[in-house]
């Protein structure tokens, strides 16, 4: 490639300061070093955490920032080392990597990997604990290892999932983040059996994708919990049986849930953040055998009660971080699900735009219009 | 048999006042009606439930009644409907059950029958809501279905295994509640793979039990946790590798154990009843994979509280209820599993009484000396 080893000089939508719109510039993207891959970016989505760290309320502001972490990509250059990932390749970057070393990579269970763990605070490559991107000679933050409102980022090859090069980028890109985290929690932590009753608590993405993970389970009843009673009509497409609004009960949501199911759902998922949800998802599942899976992240100062009992009568509480994909091991095999025509991913695209109006997916997400907006890199 | 059909007169002890020592009695032990069956007790054990309810601190008096669920016995005489059991057969009395029809019974994970579980303050049959047992006429109330502190009891058909009847019943006796709840905790439950670290919190009967499932399922570590510190003793036969006393360090017992096995335990299994060991097993697990099992039996108004990214960070919290086994279906393999040598029940076996000596037996317990004690029937 003619870039190879060259900074290169693109478009990337700037976060100078919390809260303000971002703006295109032009920014400069070193080579990658040992172990990175420099990714030519085709498509990218918003998702909130990026509207999170943008607004920068509860987190540690790191700004100048180059954020996003949805997005499909192809290889254009691969630093020292790398030997999984050649130029030309499809790959889909990942807020959260995979080292294949250490014990959580070792273990079948977890996708906690200790070298590549997300990092919300870092704003620079774990290799030398540098920025690759500059404006006239001024480093700009990276976020969560991938920044990819870039048209060229360089992410550690660890966080890169190498997919099936037939799937089309401005779908399966949705597979970076929240999609992945909500199917995945039901499918891979939650384990509905066919038949089964399965409970949805927020009817965002995530939870859409929780409820496409049910769908795809076979579940029979698929129960959507969310306050905002507009939720109820796009959840349908994603098979809602029923719909419980907390607010139009006066007792707690995990007894009217009880009541429907005579004795509770068989396997709950909360995609909220909101603790007084994750404990309703926990108490509302059946004794014996309900099995709860907590997504949503909580305030930092949030606490998680309920009565031993709850335990004693055999309900059992996970949690799920990615919806315990390893990314490099399992994401290729999402894809294929989406080609295999068995996921659908086309409900969850509700908006897309030229990258250059990135402010316009901004406004889309935060009027609660868009559940995924596609940005769409012109070079 | 000449006694099938007729009233049994026989020996009881029989606990007229809450606290008060028991005494022996002649009882009459009614035939038994549909779906039950009359036992011979050979030998009971005492168990820590029995002294709760003799106490009754906590608990709804119900007095006078005849305590005791840990035994081994021979059925006397069947009644109407019984199929499964006939006279002669050697039955361990459960004091939960197992009706085989209802939707806990038919599904694979849940042992806590909807007809037959555990109900503490039921003091009759549940057939026709009345006493087998009377003195001179006035009923005497059962306990948890079993009241196996007689020469002769009367028990529902769905409360007894069918075991073996070349196995020890002065020692397989012991499998009726505590050592199966704890065995199974670990091995149905928390199901450590070989070479994992697993931590016990609580080493009574219950906790050592558990500490044998460990053995048994090769953990390579064996963390007891005991603010005793002379149980460490006893709990050496048991394949404890490290004693931890929460009273020697200044900081939260989890983060001692998240120190000394650099991350975290694999498994952990509580059974002390107390909710900071309960919050300790659970905070301690490893993130990415571990589980914690909670066992003790919580006080009414405690609540167990954790913040929410543990949860996030992938760590399990299950609790189970008798070892999550079925009493009729599963108590026969444990049988099996001491009379192949593979489980050791004599190391809980620290004393052995006649039977009209019960109420050394439960000064052995109150004291702390016994783990478990057998008292033999004469009869
Ligand atoms: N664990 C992970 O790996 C991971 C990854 C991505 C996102 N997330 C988290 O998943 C959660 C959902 O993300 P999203 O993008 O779908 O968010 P979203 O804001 O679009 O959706 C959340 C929904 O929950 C509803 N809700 C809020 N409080 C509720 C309550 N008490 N009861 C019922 N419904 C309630 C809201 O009305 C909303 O519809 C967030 O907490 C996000 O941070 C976790
Ligand atoms: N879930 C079930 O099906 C089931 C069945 C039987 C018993 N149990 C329960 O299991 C528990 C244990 O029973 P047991 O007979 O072995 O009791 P036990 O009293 O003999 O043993 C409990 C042990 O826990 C220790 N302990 C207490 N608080 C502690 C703390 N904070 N940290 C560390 N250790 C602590 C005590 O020193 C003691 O050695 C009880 O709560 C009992 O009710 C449950
Ligand atoms: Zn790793
Ligand atoms: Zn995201
Ligand atoms: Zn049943
Ligand atoms: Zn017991």
């Amino acid at each position: 490639m003619a870039t190879a080893g060259k900074v290169i000089k693109c478009k990337a939508a700037v976060a100078w300061e919390a809260g303000k719109p971002l703006s295109i510039e032009e920014v400069e993207v070193a080579p990658p070093q040992a172990m990175e891959v420099r990714v030519k970016i085709l498509y990218t989505a918003l998702c909130h955490t990026d509207v999170y760290f943008w607004e920068a309320k509860g987190q540690t502001p790191v700004f100048p920032r180059i954020l996003g972490h949805e997005a499909g990509g192809i290889v254009e250059s691969v630093g020292e080392g790398v030997t999984e990932l050649a130029p030309g390749d499809h790959v889909l970057p990942v807020f959260t990597g995979e080292c294949k070393e250490c014990a959580h990579c070792k273990s079948e269970e977890s996708n906690m990997c200790d070298l590549l763990r997300i990092n919300v605070d870092r704003g620079v490559m774990i290799g030398d604990g540098k920025s690759r991107f500059t404006i006239k000679g001024q480093p700009i933050f990276h976020f969560v290892g991938t920044s990819t409102f870039s048209e060229y980022t360089v992410i550690h090859v660890g966080c890169l999932a190498k997919i099936n090069p037939d799937a089309p980028l401005d779908k399966v890109c949705i597979l970076s983040c929240g999609i992945s985290t909500g199917l995945g929690a039901t499918l891979n932590v939650a384990k509905p059996v066919k038949g089964s009753t399965v409970a949805i608590f927020g009817l965002g993405a995530v939870g859409l994708a929780a409820m496409e993970g049910a769908r795809l389970a076979g579940a029979s009843r698929i129960i959507g919990v969310d306050l905002n009673p507009a939720k109820y009509e796009q959840a349908k497409n994603f098979g809602c049986t029923d719909f419980v609004n907390p607010k139009d009960h006066n007792k707690p949501v995990q007894e009217v849930l009880i009541e429907m199911t005579n004795g509770g759902v068989d396997r709950s998922v909360e995609c909220t953040g909101n603790i007084n949800a994750m404990i309703s998802a926990f108490e509302c599942v059946h004794d014996g055998w309900g099995v709860a899976v907590l997504v949503g992240v909580p305030h930092k100062d949030d606490v998680f009660k309920t009565h031993p009992m709850n335990f004693l009568s055999e309900k059992t509480l996970k949690g799920t971080f990615f919806g315990n994909y390893k990314p490099r091991t399992d994401l290729p095999n999402v894809v294929e699900m989406y080609m295999n025509k068995e996921l659908e991913l086309e409900k969850f695209i509700t908006h897309s735009v030229p990258f250059s109006e990135i402010n316009k997916a901004f406004d889309l997400m935060l009027s609660g219009e868009s559940l995924r907006c596609i940005m769409r890199m012109e070079g």
